[in-house]
């Protein structure tokens, strides 16, 4: 029997598998030939004065490229394919091509942040078998690096010889299917320094997430610096070394757009602004006053939102922030006010019975302030779900857009509604669950939102469920959260990755989850390869033997 | 109202609050003053020939010492210290003392492999108020590296001063409850780095863990480089890269010594063993095969129990490995052994058939050989509970060790029977638990030992549920352990601590749970610190204000 079994496993292992690329492009046609990387290989540019951002992005490329040394995630690893290596050609040259109806070519940053309904992210890619050259084409700057980040993907290292077992390779027109690919950071129930966003949009980039959408404040801490308020950071920061000046943000605006990620901050308003009360205490109601009664966690507080003098300060801040960035998109919160603080707080009482006005009433009024000055600035305003489904907000402009993150059963109300909407279902994408309460004296609570979401999970989300096809084209996309009450720098890259590439693949085309796998293995292992501690996902055995380890 | 408010967080933040040493001492008095470390501190030994050990403890105290840099853990964090700085006293000497009952000292590595009911690992501390020399006294040089890492754990860094605000204080005879208290790592299902285990031994000395219980093969991996069966990992490691050479793990057993933790070794017998057929297919049954039928996770595969020449090399293994380890005990595990395998595997059925043995029978016989190996070495043997509870063992010598890990349910029908126990219950201890399930297509899948054991979880274990006061003594302590399937050098710290240091209180001494969680931040953040990477347990907030995020 022994002998025999042997013979099935073999056989199974044998099966031409696992195509390197995350996400998987909606076009593909790959051979199984090996195709080597010359010594010499290059990429070369066929048009003018490229952007100075492209050129990075082509020495980015060729440096990970010689230094992923990533062995091939099969039993024996290269050494199957290295029989191959003395008869297979050279690969000498990749030419990244505009098309010609591309205008005078634009930095990668500025293409990136463009709007969301007329970013161009599409690419083609050939790499001949015969080793004469590759080409990259694309419309955009930004299509381009997508096409660089495919190509990446290819490449595995044996015994020092660089290849590809996929040529000859063809992909014709890979778009994604969806134009909003995010990964959400909460900065402020803890800190994170630049270093780790930073090593965050390096993984963002490979798997060609296109969003980072900075959840930078919280009742718990204001890291940033926002220059006309330095109050807020040098009272609400966790410590100096733990905020972000106005030239941390830039470096990380800038290191996002040359890598085609568009930076959207959300400064949480009116609640989740407790530490607003650290330097504007007359600005926010029930500051820390008893959490159970008056807030979803420690430490209780909130805007004093029926307050004119506080819409327009949040306004101002607002304005503040999201005047220094590139984004056409900014978000504002609006998650989870708790009624019972305003019910208690006097002033707010006062306030409301003076202009004879309920609190969500009030709310209109400080939304269309905040949003107000976001519109002047030419953004567009982003909201959590309970705007339009709990608070009956009446001034919100069509073009908000609204992320569903109670629920995904709440998408189709928001879209029936007419909004735009952003997939982020506690449900499906938020990476924090599953790690038990963490209220200090409660021996056996588990996480509200447990279980922990799987990677399979969340490759399992369906982002058109029940909306109907009148409303697709108000899908703009979706993303994987991280909340980080039990986060921090310790775990930020082995509780993110390789996870949030699930929705990065999701929302770009759509795979089959039996065939992900591999392929997963495969990204998580050249992201540990580039420093990111992506987080194992099976015993080494299991990887290096595609199905072997299926149910 | 929030001048109110305010006023009462104050006043809860001025409760003086948070030794900040883990284990809690079993005796203390401590008062609230300040004490400063002079720059000149010193450790000084009074007595002749102190062994190399206890003074590199010594160095490595002073070290850290003076590079944790640790803040206190409250609102402004050494700030109000600061104040008294200029009336406190200096300590300048702190001397470590053998009781006169000592005889010669013996290292500390020595004295730490010791059989578990002749440990000594009690000391005394005390740190006066006036500057005069602060003494560690204690019968054993394990003794003394234990009041150590008390020490150690008394001092703050604010602006340049180290100080601490216990003083004065006093611990009279602090020893463990339990004379075994250890962690577990899987090393098998991933690898784990030489430089990964001396940094788990770092964070263990800090929390006084005394036992790494090394669970170094199974059945995807055979990582240990036996000199006499070199087959063994040449064929069954990973990778030449990942496998412990016997230098290797005489470095680990050399380091652990040092720092007071003797290394319990297991390789896991007759189950858990696929691996083995990598070099000796012929001593495995159902190698390979379809792991849903023959095994509980890929890959099928294990010893052929009822075949003599396995059994004695089984044994041989064993002892090649054991004779060269200090530690009395060496677990050959003796778990999960798949019946339908056996029952499907013709060789032993054959076997079984010519002895008329039934299967346990021939288990018996097995276990007699291999333990009888180890018992001509001196050694004790340790088990998994099924060996006890579901084999019906009869050849099991009296004095054998057995972990109880299927349910903290078990415990008390493994001490009836007369067996010493260890605690490592799945339903408190297991660290891996809650990560989802980790088969390839299983898209809902959840962790089979689901949800996620917190820290608090764990803390509220009772040694003693269900146990005769007649049965106490047959209690050795417990360990929390480390399966590694979806875990490998990229989340060990963040998965293992602080929440290991859970148990590592539980069998020291008995503290309450809330006053722990700020002891607990305390050295989750000196371990930060010190460079191991234990998670957050809070936001940042709450851990700088101790009991207002309690529930």
């Amino acid at each position: 029997m022994p002998l025999f079994i042997t013979a099935i496993v073999l056989a199974l292992s044998a099966i031409p598998c696992c195509l390197s690329i995350w996400p998987i492009p909606r076009s593909l046609d790959s051979g199984n030939q090996i195709l080597k990387l010359s010594g010499l290989f290059d990429i070369s540019i066929n048009f003018t004065n490229p952007p100075q951002d492209l050129l990075d992005a082509v020495t980015r490329t060729k440096y990970s490229i010689q230094n992923d040394q990533l062995e091939r995630l099969i039993v024996g690893r290269g050494l199957s394919d290295s029989t191959a290596f003395g008869s297979a050609k050279t690969l000498r040259t990749l030419v990244l091509a505009l098309e010609q109806s591309a205008s005078t070519a634009q930095p990668i940053a500025t293409e990136a942040v463009v709007a969301l309904d007329t970013r161009d992210e599409g690419y083609s890619l050939s790499v001949p078998l015969d080793g004469s050259a590759g080409v990259v084409s694309a419309n955009t700057t930004l299509g381009l690096l997508h096409g660089l980040s495919t190509f990446e993907q290819l490449w595995y290292t044996y015994d020092g010889t660089i290849y590809t077992n996929y040529a000859p390779l063809t992909i014709v027109n890979d778009s994604p299917a969806y134009a909003y690919r995010g990964f959400m950071l909460d900065t402020a129930r803890n800190f994170f320094s630049v270093s780790d966003i930073k090593r965050t949009l390096d993984a963002m980039y490979l798997v060609k997430i296109n969003t980072f959408h900075w959840h930078i404040t919280d009742s718990q801490s204001w890291p940033i610096q926002v220059v006309q308020f330095p109050e807020l950071a040098q009272a609400g920061a966790y410590s100096a070394n733990q905020s972000y000046t106005s030239s941390d943000i830039q470096d990380v605006v800038t290191y996002a757009g040359e890598r085609g990620i568009d930076v959207q901050v959300e400064i949480d308003t009116p609640g989740h602004t407790a530490i607003i009360g650290a330097s504007h205490p007359e600005y926010v109601a029930c500051y820390l006053s008893d959490w159970i009664t008056f807030a979803g966690e420690p430490p209780a507080g909130q805007l004093r939102l029926a307050d004119a003098k506080v819409a327009n300060f949040t306004a101002a801040v607002l304005a503040a922030v999201a005047e220094t960035l590139p984004s056409t998109i900014f978000s504002t919160g609006g998650d989870e006010l708790d009624t019972a603080c305003y019910a208690a707080d006097g002033p707010t009482q006062m306030m409301l019975n003076e202009s004879g006005k309920t609190l969500f009433e009030a709310l209109d009024i400080f939304t269309s302030t905040t949003h107000g000055a976001l519109h002047a600035l030419g953004k567009t305003a982003v909201v959590w779900e309970e705007m339009v489904l709990e608070y009956n907000t009446t001034t919100l402009r069509n073009d908000t857009i609204v992320m569903v993150w109670i629920s995904s059963d709440d998408a189709a109300a928001v879209v029936q509604k007419g909004y735009r909407i952003v997939h982020a279902p506690s449900n499906y994408f938020y990476l924090d669950c599953g790690a038990g309460e963490w209220i200090g004296n409660d021996p056996t609570g588990n996480s509200w939102c447990d279980p922990f979401k799987t990677w399979q999970e969340s490759y399992t989300f369906n982002p058109l469920a029940n909306i109907s096809s009148a409303q697709v084209s108000l899908v703009l996309g979706g993303e994987q959260l991280l909340w980080t009450e039990q986060s921090g720098p310790e775990n930020l890259d082995s509780i993110v990755w390789p996870r949030a590439a699930s929705s990065a693949e999701v929302f770009w085309t759509v795979g089959n989850i039996s065939e992900a796998l591999p392929r997963l293995h495969d990204v998580r292992y050249r992201m540990v390869q580039r420093g990111i501690k992506a987080i194992r996902l099976q015993p080494e055995w299991c990887a290096l033997r595609p199905q072997v380890c299926d149910g």
